[in-house]
């Protein structure tokens, strides 16, 4: 019997009924907001092409990659590596591979959402997983596609953590032209990238390596002190927009990234962003090859252990490797598998009920079920998620069920409920346990009246 | 450039925006119908050890199992096997191993749903999928599970199939134990599986050769005569329960059969299901190694190209190959990308919005934006999704953007409206294209009014 591992595989993650539960509210919310400003899901095929997966070329995704085969499932026997097949290590490549096959039925700017799961063979760790959920958004313009978008980003950002209710968070925005713009103006001559990788460092390692790090990559001493200041800067976005512009920086790159940086906060604004919620960090770098623009992290305040659960960017080109059209684009991604396992490891998850129905139905015994069945589809009628015991055993049992599952009504019927055209309907309120008994015909407005008393006591 | 194949894999299917706005329709529609119910959604990994996976052996299956490999990814150096992965073939085999893993945690009966891919390396074929969508739901019991919940299902199917509305269908109902009992009562010595089969073909060969078959198998000439008067018998469910009484089969599992489609059919009456939806129908076989009671299949009776898009039924022990618990069930299982893809070839697929988007909101100038934000902001308030306009582009762009996108509403906010605190909100009703003006104050609620009245036009 023991022969058969029943375990999930180590860097998957598998949940009990009452935390798929909050998993799936979570994931409903994300989802409801991206489709509240108009985002359309979109849902293309796990399993890619390898080698149009790997367009852009090898390093540590090619090694994470997980191979998929089957022998009925050749697909172009003509073209050997085209007929490997892998599984998607995220969700952009395939939507640059889509955007660029439908690109003639789409219109511009597109404007897709994706929540689903990608696949990453990393070393086992804690934390890390080799399936998870993504949910990304991005607006894709065709040759251009205006800065005000990169407003609309971080608004729908705060839309859904405002809705999630993890307390105080932190939307953090910069542009990397700003910081591009600097060091070209400071010293033409260095390795941007390679400056871009010591500044992405300033958090972990101490203030002497630091400079010495900055010094290795060939800066002189009026660029690193130049550079210094502009990290430096920080405060209010106003502040910080102020600070940026005393530095005079007179190049070209820089004044446009100053520009956008202050439409988007500007923007922010007229849409109703508490500003307390978002600030400008020069700090923030993000995805090095990738984004040419504004850049966006995410923090819990209360939660500093908990990376950025929401990061993205905008890009000059989506599609570079699939078509000659020119696709800028802007978008953010939630890692959610993640973002759900550090909520519950920081005891924020609230897994109770084991059920998603929302009320028993417990025929008391067998000549009740008739009765039970026409009450419990009154309740559904309503919009009530019903599940009616139809197993007969010992009251007792029946009961143990109901309290196992810990649905937010119990609803019982014996004969005398019956005869009298009644329901015992019972449930918890501010810790007590109510018993009270309705009729019939009143029941399904009962329920749904006290679900709306409960759902807003538990709101507080 | 070529050089990268973005065409979705053969097998595979990849929907544009429109196409998957409806299949999502027809995906929630299942859902919430199986919550409606208290059918918990799972989610387990696609991901699953091969040899687990494959527990119950070999043949076709096997073949088109895929197999997922990765060099990080290896689950147990110890057990060569144990490492092999795969990717699953479908929903049952996961519930099982679920089940067995995580009996402890779970209260019985357990109820769960679960809408997600599957992958079976078929060879190609129109209309055949290697990745697709099956929705199921099964309820487990712990050593025992009442013949009522058999009725349950069928239930959930009449609700399910209404709500899509694909004109009149039909649930067809059989019980094994009537057939293996009959068997067992005409010629013990028979193959039974072997008659099966034989019997499984009665709608796809000629009398003749079905006669032919049958002695064949090696039953005599009285037994072939009571054989086909059984299959033969039909009509509504109250007249196929008499008829088959009439039989006289002195056999404990037949009547046992018996007794328990009579149960299903009480229970589906006492339901409300319309008794002209379904049928009992003695030709029903299904999955000759895997069922042993109630059987369901279902058929759109306008469209009898469309193979059963829902089956499913009753089993003695889900998952002996893990556990020594036993648990018998009851379940169905809905495959939806085959299905979507017959409604389509049908012309019974209406894709015409491209957003999921009801209201594209377009400011006239630059100078309008804020301000149509604002009315956005309005609008998804009220829980109506709103995609706003925020490239800079010439009117005409502008709004052969909206025609493309082809939402509910389009709500047009130049200089003269915002001043006047109004917008020009066009739609079309009974083909007519409509326009008015108003004022922001009566904005949400007008749209919100437009949109039932527009929705219930196109129920009619």
């Amino acid at each position: 019997m023991n022969e058969y591992n029943t375990k999930p595989i180590p860097g998957f993650m598998e949940l009990l009924p009452e935390e798929q539960i909050e998993f799936d509210r979570i994931k409903s919310i994300i989802l409801d907001t991206y489709e509240q400003f108009g985002f359309t899901a979109l849902d293309t095929p796990l399993i890619e092409r390898k080698k149009t997966l790997l367009a852009k070329g090898g390093g540590e995704t090619a090694k994470q990659v997980y191979s998929v085969e089957n022998k009925n499932n050749v697909v172009d026997p003509s073209d050997n590596r085209d007929s490997e097949l892998a599984l998607r290590f995220d969700l952009t490549v395939p939507l640059a591979r889509y955007v660029a096959e439908h690109f003639n039925d789409l219109s511009f700017p597109f404007r897709r959402c994706h929540v689903s799961r990608v696949y990453r063979g990393e070393k086992p760790q804690k934390g890390r997983f080799r399936e998870f959920y993504q949910c990304d958004i991005d607006v894709i313009g065709r040759d251009q596609l205006s800065i005000r978008y990169d407003a609309e980003i971080p608004y729908i950002i705060y839309q859904i953590f405002k809705k999630l209710d993890l307390g105080k968070f932190t939307i953090r925005i910069n542009n990397r032209k700003l910081f591009n713009g600097l060091l070209r103006y400071i010293d033409e001559s260095v390795d941007f990238v390679e400056v871009l990788r010591v500044i992405d460092k300033v958090e972990k390692v101490s203030h002497d390596d630091f400079i010495f790090m900055l010094k290795n990559t060939g800066l002189n001493e009026t660029a690193i002190n130049t550079l210094q200041k502009f990290i430096q800067i920080s405060g209010s976005a106003k502040d910080v927009l102020q600070d940026l512009k005393a530095l005079n920086i007179e190049d070209e790159l820089f004044l446009t990234g100053l520009e956008e940086l202050e439409t988007v906060s500007t923007l922010l604004l007229e849409m109703g962003v508490d500003p307390n919620y978002y600030t400008i960090d020069l700090s923030i770098v993000r995805g090095l090859d990738y984004y040419t623009g504004t850049v966006y992290e995410t923090k819990l305040d209360d939660y500093q252990n908990i990376g950025s659960p929401c990061s993205g960017g905008r890009f000059d080109d989506l599609a570079s490797y699939y078509t000659d059209e020119k696709l800028p684009g802007v978008g953010i991604s939630i890692g959610l598998t993640r973002l759900f396992y550090q909520l519950r490891e920081n005891g924020l998850i609230n897994a109770t009920h084991k059920t998603v129905a929302e009320a028993i139905v417990i025929p008391v015994g067998d000549e009740n079920i008739k009765y039970s069945i026409r009450v419990s589809n009154d309740l559904r009628k309503k919009g009530i998620k019903v599940d009616t015991l139809l197993e007969s055993m010992p009251f007792k049992k029946k009961m143990k069920y109901a309290s196992k599952k810990d649905a937010m009504f119990t609803i019982i019927i014996g004969s005398e409920e019956e005869k009298s055209e009644e329901v015992a309907l019972q449930y918890r309120k501010t810790g007590r346990f109510e018993k009270v008994r309705v009729s019939i015909d009143n029941l399904s407005d009962k329920v749904d009246d006290i679900r709306k008393e409960l759902m807003a006591e538990n709101e507080i």
